[in-house]
């Protein structure tokens, strides 16, 4: 389910490169996350579906951490994008990024039926290695705070 | 899809509790996650499905989140229902759990095609809270770590 309108960073990724079921536009089976900007921060709405329950009525918390998750690497590859003099869909291809560690603090239960969006806060630790600060909202309700750990993609993936 | 041959704690789950993406028997679409022991750890074997990649080969991050977390409450079920005098399908309900913190370290890429075994060690840190220590193995690969720290549901979601 695709809801952020504005232009997000996954339409830029190269295909071999889409394929995340967290966040690619190419895997018809998953979530299909979109990242953008919302002025300093990055965002990403997701409603999660029915079947995503922890318990009737709540999200389970993999989907919470995947959400974080595919956030923190898209935030992570905007805002390096954006250092080096590029906005999304100016031609240039983005850099990709992986995961070193997430961390996911729950809250409160998130509720479904209910599109969450999360905000994220960049921060840079190394040219290669950047930190992601995430809040989940389901409306005004904060229900879950992550952070990433985000490195620039090794070339041992890029190979592949 | 089950993988695990011993019983496992989420066959024991009241039907109300048994619907969880992760973990739940009852959810047609989840992934059937089954938390047993093996000696004093508990243990996770799950195979990842095609559609579950992050790039190509690859286990997507949000998947092994997941495993991490519902194998952390899962494991602080069994462990407090054995504190309480009490094994798997012995007739009493066991305790259940909800996830307070998820912290995954991703050590290595994940290959898929191989099952992954995540092994738990459960600390008590209160008679409510308990930390689980996994690890995730592909073969002998250790590929992730992860912290979860476990609360004994509050009766607030078991009157939802």
């Amino acid at each position: 389910m695709q809801e952020n309108a504005a232009k997000a960073i996954q339409d830029t990724y190269p295909d071999d490169f889409a394929w995340c079921y967290g966040c690619g536009r190419l895997n018809e089976d998953g979530h299909h996350f979109r990242t953008s900007w919302e002025g300093e921060r990055t965002v990403t709405i997701y409603t999660p579906e029915q079947k995503h329950m922890g318990i009737p009525g709540f999200v389970y918390g993999g989907l919470i951490a995947s959400l974080i998750d595919c956030h923190g690497t898209s935030s992570a590859a905007l805002t390096l994008h954006r250092k080096n003099g590029h906005e999304i869909g100016d031609g240039a291809e983005p850099p990709r990024f992986v995961t070193a560690t997430l961390n996911v603090e729950f809250l409160k239960p998130t509720p479904q039926d209910v599109p969450l969006k999360v905000l994220g806060t960049v921060e840079e630790i190394h040219p290669k290695r950047w930190k992601v600060h995430s809040e989940v909202f389901a409306g005004d309700t904060l229900c879950a705070r992550g952070e990433v750990v985000a490195v620039v993609m090794p070339s041992t993936f890029i190979t592949k």
